[in-house]
Parts: structure tokens; sequence; C-alpha cells
């Protein structure tokens, strides 16, 4: 149930390439589609297919749902990229995946994105609250991802107004026979104690803002997680039929 | 006096297929059968049997009630595996155990599944303080198991209200000459203290839950340890013979 | 002073099964009698006698009182094992022993037989101080020992009714070139204070179980020091002939 | 949108030297003259031109705004060094840069000069504050060194009045496999609270010189960014044009 | 100006004997009498005579007053062995020395014993601040063995009624490439703070034991430190005539 | 700015005596006369003349009376050592330098000493402070020394009152590849604020007395770093010129 915005090291562009080629190949084309590079970076990112992980109807619909959480929330805020497909078969670690591309390159991100980008990565687990009343453990990485995302607004963007233009804690590397990065503790405990009050009100921001959208599209949520249980996944096109095209900014 | 849910690594299902074989071939059977799988995998689960261990009159009673304990508060949970057996011959580390199957493969587990499988972990020392008024040290890896469930609820999987949709510490690989996963604490003493008492919160509602089953079905332990201390081990059959069907969710 | 419940590992009982053969042979015997196996478990489990550490008459009546507590202790708590032999001549790092064997094997333990134990290993201390209003550095390892079981009861056994049936710390080992157990705080400070607080309650409860014994059987203290300052060592029924047959629990 | 104060260590001069000989022998120059030299020294300080990475309209803006941020407040304040050159090419790690040189040498530094250098480094923060209400990622790496320049002045320096004359901290060195210099708390929770406290008044001081000029200089910052989205590099000359010369101290 | 009460390793033995049997070889003696005993015992014990560090006058007489109050201390405490010898002439680390041999071996020793063994440490120490209103740095190495001393009895011993019969701290063994002891604390602040208070309590009974003396003795004082200056040494007999014999406990 | 008390290690003195051998033999003598040695003495303790180095007028004038402040201090306080040379010209580390050396070897030192120590240590600093109401950073080494001087008072040396007649810190060799020194950490965090009190209290005392000396005596200060600014050193005859001669204690 992870969703990731693309990100890619060399290695990873090199494999997608490789993927697409092999794929062009398997279909006698002579070049490499768009379709075939969408596809290669799909596996690349979230790994390969895991037709074998045969889940529950009820597992199928919790999924199903937790997806669409977090594609229903991507679409209706305005710095989120836009869905390009939502999937409830099972990739890689991930028993589900809503993959989201950027209409451009971004350099640069704002408090406000991040706060989005928060809001995203809750979708998901704030769906199955409202749908169910409880979560399941399908949103772990989403929750750690969230809460990294916010501990970096504070500690290393300087973007807490309460704790100011500042960085806490100093990164160091300790090579002993592997690699490791060590965070050394720079502050006091009371620092400590507002670190963790800020990470809150990041969280919360992005709560509050994933809460209202899912309030006020329950409707659609069913549509898109009915959707996702007949067919498996939705494409860009068919997620716009659903819910209309993505709101400008 | 262990309990697991099952949960195999891929050596484990080797070995249980090829204990499988063996025991198939020592029997003269050419194909392998639902019993001797099933008791492969209690045997790759829980160690093999060690019939050297002598208990006295006293420890197999306590043994016997608290296994009964285990199966007990299993069999009345909506949420707990069905219990396959119950045994008090000492396999590998532990005097006795409770295997419980599940009707199909899981993926997803809400809170509410893991404060019943907290609960289960429980019912060996609840029982044993019902009928005994106090403990034995053969709760201890039931505790360790129901402690490490209720801080993963909190840290990981983001089902405490109080806390909220976060997680809590940054897992780091060490590799020296051997492998160590370290857990550094990247929140404040404040923060270690609620994580603290929420770790209590599910532990307790775990507790609750238990109690409730073991006070309401006195009679039905007795009834189970008893049988323990006669025949060593019951199946399922003869184990819903003395407590009726597993109830519907 | 200190004073063992057996519990041998494999390397031990060879041990003792190799002194007892060599002391059979020594003796002409063919067959290797119960006097032989008793004086080999002895000396695998406190080391050889030191004759050569010659104690003053101050020195030597402080150990027979010291050893005197622990036997007397021992004798008239039910669940404590029975005496089997008390000495001041030392052994390995002990000035002086009593050797306590059990009727049968235990593989469990409750809550009121390690308070016991630990009343046991407060004897010796307890007694210096009842006799002598101070005590010396002799009880070092009685009083570790007492402190690590204390400590067991409340963070591994979840024997403490305030923290409940949960563990505390994180055992992990770290494998450098030696092997090393070090154990991770994962709890709060405040926590902390609990864990000490009830390490202390048991501690007392040992305590008051102890002293109330000597208190009660001022006398026989003296008697039992009195003989083992004449004859250095007492054996079970030379014991019981000075405080009578261990009470019926 | 990092800025820099020259200091070379000998490996980076011998590297401005050799860029400096290559490019006079490109150009077919017999002698290396100033201009070769400031363009090998920016290459060196700030790594190659990364003319691929391509920005949005947008984030060419926030950068040039940044940039024109840090080189107001430098042109500004009375020890900050003379602005040489401000780009939005970016270079290594960084989207743009402002090139500062001193008219000399510097082996001494007051504490006002430190505040004024966090001054600088804020700079690029408090414009994008000012021009967009909210900053961007672009500023962590000029926090990182702002806080590092604050805490020296604290625990290193002995500049700050409620501390005293004394520095805090041990400095240590561990050899392992690589090298590690790992800083060692010498002093109480409470002294540590003091050091995070002044630290932020060395920020805040170095903020709200920042801030004033940017709101006395507002439309300058204007005009400067204007200039970048047009020409990508502004030299001193160009700047002086602009802003006027930098005022006597 | 250290102190020591002899505790000999074997290897300490062996330098010993070999001292003495050079010494009684280069005096044409064919056995070793007790004066080439005691002679390779003090230079074993506190290394050999470093005759080429030259003190000023004023040290002189500061070392004499030093030793003389640990000289002073242990001939009026019950329980400390009696002075041998006082020397100014520096061994090894040490500035002087006051040796004391015990009438016989010790294996036990009691609280108030360690008390007067910190009154002795700290005679030195309380000397110099009683003659000259201040202390200098050659008791360093005294009052780090008083604080040791004070800690076992608190950690180890048992010995402070207020935290009871318990020890206090891990001692692990870490074995890299050396070999080092590392005391892991497994208590919790607030009972760190009573440990602290607990060594204060201890180190402060030494205090005023010593100090009483000091002050009783004054004149004693001052004719062991005239006694001192002029000849570099005394030895037990020429002690006794200035103090008179060590009293009776 | 740093000025040293002598303490040579063997392989200094060698160096020394090297030093000198090389100057007396460029010199055509065939003795190593009184000021070889001393030239060879400063230049092992400081590290060579670092004539590179180039000041502004402004740097060369603070120096002048940083130096100055640690000279003038240390020539009134009674304890310190004569000042023998005071220079600005750059030499190691230090951007100048006041050379002390002792009438007599020193083997003991008492509080007072100390704390004029710290005194002289903080003499430039403080002169900075006086002269231009702000410090720079060429002060670090000196509070660095300053600090260590008053930890160890406080900790090692049992000066301070208020903590007692006891040591704190256990300091532990620990050897990897290279060898580290590290200081664990005995004692509670209310001690660890006494101490950080307590060595401000000493910090505090040389202060307040380099701070008396530095107003009585305003004048001094201008003429001695005017000399300096001209001459660039001030031998131990000019200096006293100036001031006249070490008031007697």
């Amino acid at each position: 149930m992870a969703q990731r915005t693309p990100g890619f090291s060399g290695a990873d562009l090199a494999n997608v390439l490789n993927e697409a080629a092999i794929m062009a190949a398997t279909r006698n084309k002579k070049v490499i589609d768009n379709e075939e590079m969408l596809l290669s970076i799909e596996k690349v990112m979230m790994g390969p297919e895991r037709k074998s992980r045969i889940l529950s109807t009820k597992e199928k619909e919790i999924t199903a749902y937790h997806e669409a959480g977090h594609a229903l929330v991507a679409h209706y805020l305005p710095h989120a990229d836009p869905v390009h497909k939502i999937s409830i078969i099972a990739r890689g670690q991930a028993g589900g995946y809503t993959l989201k591309l950027p209409d451009c390159d971004k350099h640069m991100q704002g408090k406000q994105e991040f706060i989005e980008e928060i809001a995203v990565l809750l979708g998901g687990y704030l769906t199955e609250q409202t749908v169910y009343g409880e979560v399941t453990t399908g949103a772990t990485s989403d929750l750690r991802r969230a809460t990294h995302l916010a501990r970096k607004l504070v500690t290393d963007f300087g973007m807490s107004d309460r704790l100011g233009p500042r960085t806490f804690g100093e990164k160091e590397e300790m090579i002993f026979l592997g690699r490791e990065i060590h965070e050394q503790r720079d502050y006091s405990e009371k620092v400590a104690e507002q670190i963790d009050q800020e990470i809150n009100v990041f969280i919360q921001q992005g709560r509050v803002q994933a809460e209202k959208i899912i309030q006020q599209h329950r409707s659609e949520l069913d549509k898109i997680s009915q959707e996702l249980i007949i067919n498996e996944t939705i494409e860009k096109g068919a997620f716009e039929k659903l819910v209309g095209p993505k709101p400008l900014a």
C-alpha cells in the first residue's frame, strides 16, 4: 500500500531502460513506446507483481479502500502529483499502490507541498479508519515516511515557526566494516520535546487536510474501491472518469 | 507454554516437507497425508518432543491449566485462530503448547485482532493467577511476545489514538562481525513515557478480554486441564467436545 | 560464603562423573557410591577446597555465623531446598558455603519460591547484622544474586503487580571478537524508577522473612556456628540434630 | 543556493592553479590573468556548472530571489565581504550561489562579524519567506551552517555573555578503520538547555539584522532577481549599478 | 603521597623475593633477613626511589605534613594497620608515602574498617587544609581511592542502610582487541542521586574521624613533620617514640 | 595567542637540545649558551615562527592587546611565573604568545595558584573585551585550557568545598586500533549540574582577579601593546622597564 513520488538513481534508470527494451522486444516493437516506459518505471519503482499472494475478499476490499484513499487525497490536493494508476495487485513489499507522476521536474519544495505529501501518505490510513473504524498493519510504511518527512521539515528545512531557522542533529558517518549513518543528538531534552510536538503539528496538519477530502468525497471513495475490486487496476483515464479532472491549484 | 501463530520461512517449509516425507516413508505410505503434514508442522514449529523432561505432579497440573488458558481464550475470541491441538508434552524450550491454525492466509491485521492476540498470549499467565493466586516462570516468553506486539501497535502501526498516525524509533543495522539491529531512540523522554503508558493500555485491554473469558468459563478450564493431565494432548475434535464449536464472530 | 541451588550444564555433569570415578578408584571401589557423587558435586559446584587460606579466629566466627544464617533460613522456609551440608572450609572464591539439594527436579518456580530464595541469599548478611551490628564484604555475591533474582521477577517474569504482565528491556547479542549480551533500555526513566522500587519491594519481602526466622531461632544460630567453628563442616544428619527436621510446608 | 567565504586547503589551491592554467592555455594566453583566477576559484569552490539541471520558471524565480537575498544582506552589512558575483546557474550541489571575496586576509573574527555572517546565511531563507510567505528546501545547507556558527560562538569562542568565558564539549577522535570526530557532552542537561537558548539568541540576532535590510531594500530585491532571471549571473560591477557601492562600515 | 595497604599479586610476590635475594647477595648475606624483605616490599609497592626529584623547601614541608597526616590518622584509628615507615623521598608516582603493615592476613572487612580506611586516605588532604588553609594536587590519588571505596560500600557491599542489601550496576567485559571492563548503569536517575548522596555520607564519616584526630593531636603533627623534614624517613620505632604506641582498639 | 607554562616530555627535551646545538653551531659557538637554550625552548614550545602570516593593522593591534593582557595579569599575580618574553610574531597555531618561565621546578600546586593560572589564561580574552567591547576567535584555546583546569580542580583535585574531598568520573582506556581515553560519567545528573556550577565559580574567580588587574593597570596595557606593535617582541628586561619589577608575593 505504498505510494511513491519518482526519484530515480542512475542504477534505477538503467533498470528502467533495460526493462523497457526487453518489453518492446517481446512485443516485436522496434522502438520503445511511452507505454513500455511507464510499465517499466512501475516495475522498477514497486518491484515485480506478486500474483501468488492471494488476498481474502475482506483484505481485497481493505486494500482497495486504502489505495482509493491515497488516490483521492492526491487528486484533490493542489500540489500533489496527478494520479497515473491505482492497483491492488501486490508488488514487492506493497499490497497495492498508487502511482503518481509529476508534470515536470521538481528541485525545490515548500512547506505546503510537504504537508500535502504527508496528507497523501496518511490518505490510506485515514480511509481505513473512516470506512472500518480501525486501521490495519498495511499503513506502517506510509506512517514511517510521513514521520520522516515531518521530522525533516522541523530539523533540516527550518519550516517550524516555533523552532525557527536552524537545524537540529549532527549527522555523522561511522565506518566499521559496513557503513552506518548515525545521527547524534546535539540539543537538550527540552528541545527534543519541542521537536516531537512540532512533528505532531505537521502530521496533524496533513491529517486534517486528508480527512476533509475523505469526508467531502466519501461516495467517490466507494466508487473507486468498487472499481478496484472488480478490475484490480485503474488507469489515469478511468480514474478521471470517476472523479473528474484534477482541479486546478 | 508457548503458543504460536504459524508464519513459516522458506527453510521452515523445506523442513516441514522433509519431516512429512520421512514420516510417510516410515509408515510405508506412498503419499504424504494431511496427518503427516500437521505432525511435521508441529515438530518444526515447536521443536522435537522432550519426553525425558519429567514434570512433578504439581508442575504437570500447572502446565495443563496454563495451556488450557491459552486454548480457552483463543476459542472464545472471535479473531483468534481456532485451536488445533493442546499438549503438555515438552517440545524444544516450551513445557507445553497450544497449536492454532488459521482458516486462511492473513496479510493484514487490525488493532482488535492484535488485542485478541495479546489476550491469548496472556491466557496462560492469567489462568495460573486465577487458579493458584500466583504465576510461575513459565509465562516469560508469552509476556515478552505480548509486550513486543503491544509496542509495535504503538510505535510501528499507528494504532494508539493518543500518539497518533506516526512511527517512533529509527531502526538501524550495524554490521561488525555479526549482524545486529539496533533501535535508536529518536524521541524525547516525555514521548518515551507516553509509549510506556500506551503499551500498558494495550496489555490491559488484552488482559481484560482474557480475564472475562477465564471467569465466565471457569469450569471448562478445569475440564480441559483434567483431560490434559490424563491424556497429555487434546486434538481439535476432543477439544470442541469439551467446549463446543468455536463461536461465530 | 556463597550458597548455590544446583543447576548443572552438560560440562558440569561430565566433570562430576569424572571426579566421582577418580575418587572411587582412589578408594579402590569398583562402583561409584552416593558418597563419591555428593563430594564430586560439591567440588564441581564450589571449586576445590582452599585449606591454605587461614582465617583469623574472628573471621572464622563471622564465617560460621554467616553460613549458619543461610542454613537456618533455608531450613525454616517451606519452599527452600533442604540443607545437605554446611562448611567454613574455603572453596574457590567462597569463604564458606551451604549446600542445599532439592528433593526433585524443578522446572517452574512461583513468586513465593523466589522470595524465599532471596531470603536464603540474604540469610548470611542479615545474620552478620544481627550478631555483630554490621556486615562484612563476604556477602557481596549473595547480594548480587539476590538483586538479579529480584530484577528478573520484575522485568522478565511479570511478577510485579504494579508493573503488570509485561517484560522490560531488549536483550541483544553483540558479537565482536568475544560475545557480549547487552541489555538495551526500551522504557522511560519513569518506568526505570518503578522497576527500582519493585526490586526493592522483593528484596524487602525476602529480608522480612529471613529476619523473622533469624530472630525466632537466635539460639539455634549460636549452636550451628559453635559447631562449625569446632568441626568446620556439618552434614545434613548433624544439622537436623541441632535444629530438628525441616518443617513440612 | 549556498554562499561561501573563501578558505582554501592546499589541495584546493593546487586545483585552482591547474584550472586557471588550463583555462589560460585554452584561451591561448601565456600568462594567467585575474579573470582566469577568479573563474577557477569559482569552479573549485562551488563545483562545475550543471547546465543540464533545468529549473521551472517558478523555481528559477525562487532561486533568483534567494540569491538576491544573500547578496543584498551581504551588501548592506558592514563586516560582510563585498559581493563579487551572483548566479542562478546550478553548480555542484547548489542551485545558485553568491560569491563574496574579502578585501584582505582575515585571521581573527569578532562576535559582530559572526552575527552578520549568520545574517547573510539567513538572507536567502528570509527573502523567500518575505516574498512568498513560505520557504523551500533550498535553504537547508544555509541553515545548517548558520547553526554551526552560532553553536561555535557559544561553545568554542566564549561569546555568550550568559555562559561566560569557557568552552563546552570534549572533542575526541576515535580511530577504528575510518576516522571519526565525536563530540562528548561534558556538561549537564541544564547547561545543554542554556546552550540551545544561546544558539537561538545568536540566530535571532542575525535574523533581525537580515530582516531589517530585506524590508528596507525590498524594491532592490525585485530588481536584482529580475536581472538574475534574465541574465542568470550578475557581476560585481552590474550589481553595484543596481544597489550602489557597498556602504562604508 | 599515596599510602597503600598491602595486597600483592603473584607477580608482586615474585618481584619482592627477587629484590630481597639481590639485596641480600649485595650485602654478602647467605639468608634473606626480615630487613631485606621489608625494603623489597617497599620498593615493589611504591616503585624505586626517585632522588633526582628535588622539592623546594615549601614543597618538602607540605609533603611532610601530608604524610604525617596519613600516619597520625592511621595511628589513632583502631582498625587501621600500624604505621611501619613514613617517608618523603619520592618513589614512583608518589611524592612521599606512609607504609602500614597489618598484624595478620585479612579476608573480610566491615563497614567501620572501610570508614577508617577512608579516614586514613583523607588524612593527608585534611592535614594540608588544617595547616595551610588549602590543599595541593598531591592528594588526587588519595581522593580517587577514597571515592572508589565509598562507592563500593554502597554499590557492592550493601553497607548503605538507605539503599539496603542489594547491588547496583552490571559489570560487563567487552573484549575488542584489548580488555575493558565497562559498568552498565542498570538503575534510574533517582537511584543514581541516592548513590551519590550515600557516597558523600561515607566520605563525610571518614572526614569527621580524621579531622577529630588531626585537631586533637595537632602538636604531634608538627613533631612528625619536623622530623621528616630533617631525616626524610621515620621508622616504626622512631614514630612510636614521637606519638606513643598504637592505642588498643 | 596561547601562553604556556613549561612542562616538557622527554622528546621535547631532546628537540630543545638539538635545536640549541644547531643554533650554536650556526653561530660558530663551541658551547650552547643560555641564549640558544631559551630560543630553542621557545621554538619547541610554540612551533617555528610563521612570518608569512600577514596580519592587518587592526589584527596586529588586537593581538598586541591580547598578549599584553596575558603578560600584565601574569606580572601582577603573585603565584604566576614571571614573564620572559611577549611576541606577536605568529608561531605554529598561535597568532602571538607570552612566554613565562618559573624560577624553580614545581611539583605541587594549590587552589590559589590554579585560580591565578585561570586568570592569566583569561587575561587576553578580558583585555580584548575591555579595549574593544567584544572578543575575537583568538581566545578559543585559552578558554578551553581554562575550562579544563577549572574542571580538574572540581573533579580530580577535590578543591571545590561544595563537592568535597572526592573525585568524579571514571577514566577508562579503550584500545581498538588507536588509543582513546574515554571518561565515563559515574554520577547523577544533579551532580553534573553541581560540577557545572563549580567550574563556573572557579572561572569567575579567575575572571575577577584578571579584570581587577586590567582595570587598575589600564595605561600599562596601552604601553605594552604600543611597544609590541612597533617591535613585535618584548623581552623580560624591556617588559619590566614598562611595568616595573614583578611585585613580591
